[in-house]
């Protein structure tokens, strides 16, 4: 096999929170990649400010950013992040992750983002899944990775690499530190409100945690900045 | 396992064609099938024949119909099905028929499906691939339907069964004969146009020499009657 065709072509699903981020700028950052593309989902996400974080992301790399509209996908299944009712605040428990949980949407859009990948001659799709998704998420689990992997390998030759799947997402803010990633640009929080993040719900007590863990500077404006020391202890 | 766990809860994949058809008809005459969902998907085909036809059909059967719209993937991939070319005519060559490959088209349906098919209890999805798919489609072969089902089933729970995957189409035509299945309802052509199917393009080629390797009477209205047998020749 000559040296051309061992360069990975990626596109890395970028949701412009600090996960896909940092694995946007691991690619950035890898000389075995040889063309990147971007892509931001909308499964019907009740917030604009994800994909702005996610064009300003693409913007500072240079990458080309692709939108896939899967709203309609999303209105079909039940799920509080997609209108069917309140984000639950505080940390994460099983009960209240559960609610966000919409059935098979990284199936859906790992997917599609492969057959966008192939009609791009692209050879890989990157997804930022995490350690700490697992518990509640099934279609971020190793096993389930793997099993994609190879359905997207047979069904359209781009196979499907999940960097992170066994990190957490302390790893993560540890890496990203490394790569100098932008995170003042990133976003998690799910109440996405202008005026920063809320500090209260699952993904921003999620966030501040990890850089905690990190032992790295977290840049983020969180509204209530200590109540996940609380939701934590 | 109680008898009531074994029953069958099904979304089937509804395209308005004649195997996805029989795919239908064979779930509602099957006693292990206690409940019946059918779905439409709309990735960007050209014409609204097809959604009346799978109208036309749930109707007939009593079944609930329900329409996702993933034209934002369809416009994303290469494809002359969803506006990027003509149509090819004549019998299928594997050159006219991967110009009508959308990269990972079953793939995302199915995933997409799956999911949807969870957030209402069911337990599995049908899809009616066959034999004749597979040389081109490499989302249709029996290995990608394996891998599907294992991803789907890790990823929500839900199972992906394809009943015709090793079926020629004249055997479904043959299966559906023995239905009752009304193919009159059914629509294949890929044209799209009111007043009959053209009878010239891949799919009516391939419809009428089912109906005639099955020996099965073909109600359908060809507006070019005898071109299959040229190009069948």
């Amino acid at each position: 096999m000559s040296e051309t065709t061992m360069l990975r072509r990626v596109l890395v699903l970028l949701s412009g929170g600090m996960d896909s981020t940092t694995a946007l700028v691991d690619c950035v950052h890898d000389p075995a990649v040889a063309e990147i593309m971007a892509l931001f989902v909308d499964y019907g996400q009740r917030h604009i400010i994800e994909f702005l974080s996610a064009t300003s992301i693409a913007a500072r790399y240079g990458v080309q950013l692709t939108r896939l509209d899967l709203t309609a996908f999303g209105s079909q299944v039940n799920s509080v992040l997609t209108g069917a009712g309140e984000v639950p605040h505080g940390h994460y428990t099983a009960a209240t992750m559960a609610q966000t949980v919409v059935p098979n949407r990284n199936a859906t859009m790992l997917m599609a983002a492969a057959g966008i990948a192939a009609s791009h001659g692209l050879t890989e799709v990157v997804t930022a899944v995490h350690a700490g998704d697992h518990a509640i998420y099934p279609d971020c689990r190793p096993e389930f990775m793997d099993a994609v992997s190879k359905a997207a390998q047979l069904g359209c030759g781009v196979g499907v690499r999940a960097p992170f799947v066994h990190s957490s997402k302390a790893d993560i803010a540890r890496t990203g530190a490394r790569l100098s990633v932008p995170f003042e640009l990133t976003w998690s929080c799910y109440e996405g409100k202008l005026g920063g993040h809320c500090g209260r719900c699952g993904t921003c007590v999620e966030r501040a945690e990890a850089f905690f863990e990190a032992g790295v500077d977290d840049p983020t404006v969180y509204r209530d900045p200590d109540f996940w020391r609380q939701a934590t202890a």
